[in-house]
């Protein structure tokens, strides 16, 4: 086992850092961002910091680096109060990675990238007609990270659209059967497949396999 | 396509929709976090919220409820300004998800679920022997998140372990060859299998793949 200290990380070549650095605390969630301008533009852009943040309210969180490629999508969720999140299914990378390039403003990667608009229930952001799972968040809050420049957002899910058949009895949803991807790392694209699901855990007793 | 609207969604029995929304978001990180109280109690958690935040300086965050069984990981790591990431491994995830249950203060986890602590260069924390990643922290900040009373920690990361064969030439870490699970819903370990890896995307270019 090797021992990268503080030092060693420090002196590796900036890009090997950012793809050590990003795959070093295990897979993430794969996302497409979908905004609107106020006059219009549509725009898409892939995060891998989606997270989970609460079921009651449900609402999710994801890191946001000021003045990069992801920009508009600030803009646009600041502007209109809306954004969609939609997951990454295998069919779908390639596509989902080229929304990463630095289009020019007013450029959708819509259009660029040829993944499909899709409107629902007078909501004005767009989700993306090819994903599986779609999710219609409103805007709450953010935190400023002074520690790094980012901002953490915080969106309050309002509309969640997926077949039904993927929805366990007891509520848990099928990514495996979704073709819902994980990322890893800056640039990775991994499918993966469901092991086992247990019991809730408690003090005197072994958990047991809720899928065996 | 069903549509859960928020009303749907609200009227879930309160555990289908925490498996609900709990899955809704994709698949999570799934890791160990250690941490020792100053008169040498250890304690062992899991999480699904660890995400990676910025490589230069390397940063992860994750969200801890209050109130709940991971309260003595948030005093521990308070008190002694340390804490160890550790990847869940397949051959781990039923003693991993027995962290998970409310033992009462003072009684470790890694005793009660045959985990091994695990001790490395004078850090203060205990690293879980079994895992082929792991990494060393130091708290940074913390930020309360009003919306639903939970908080956002920051850590450092001060030292990484991992078997150097993991680490490719350009700095990606295969968490396919470490064996590293993903979290999925409240219940779920899957294992990931990686399809692709892409070149970093340029508007006038289709990305390539690296893997091909």
């Amino acid at each position: 086992m090797k021992h990268y200290s503080q030092t060693i990380i420090k002196e590796m070549p900036s890009r090997a850092r950012a793809h050590f650095i990003n795959s070093v605390t295990g897979y993430k969630s794969s996302n497409l961002i979908g905004t609107i301008s106020p006059d219009g533009k549509t725009n898409l852009a892939i995060f891998s910091s989606v997270t989970h943040l609460g079921s009651n309210p449900p609402l999710l969180g994801f890191v946001l680096r000021p003045h990069t490629v992801m920009r508009n999508t600030f803009d646009n969720l600041k502007e209109t109060g809306v954004f969609t999140v939609n997951h990454v299914s295998a069919d779908m990378i390639r596509k989902a990675h080229q929304t990463s390039a630095k289009y020019p403003a007013g450029v959708s990667e819509f259009e660029q990238t040829g993944l499909n608009e899709d409107y629902r229930d007078d909501f004005k952001a767009p989700y993306v007609a090819e994903s599986v799972i779609k999710i219609g968040c409103r805007y709450v809050n953010e935190y400023y990270l002074k520690e790094n420049d980012c901002r953490f957002i915080i969106g309050a899910m309002e509309h969640i659209y997926l077949p039904e058949e993927l929805v366990s009895d007891d509520g848990f949803i099928n990514l495996e059967q979704a073709g819902t991807v994980s990322a890893t790392g800056l640039d990775g694209y991994a499918l993966p497949k469901i092991l086992d699901r247990f019991s809730y855990a408690k003090p005197d007793e072994e958990v047991k396999s809720l899928l065996g």
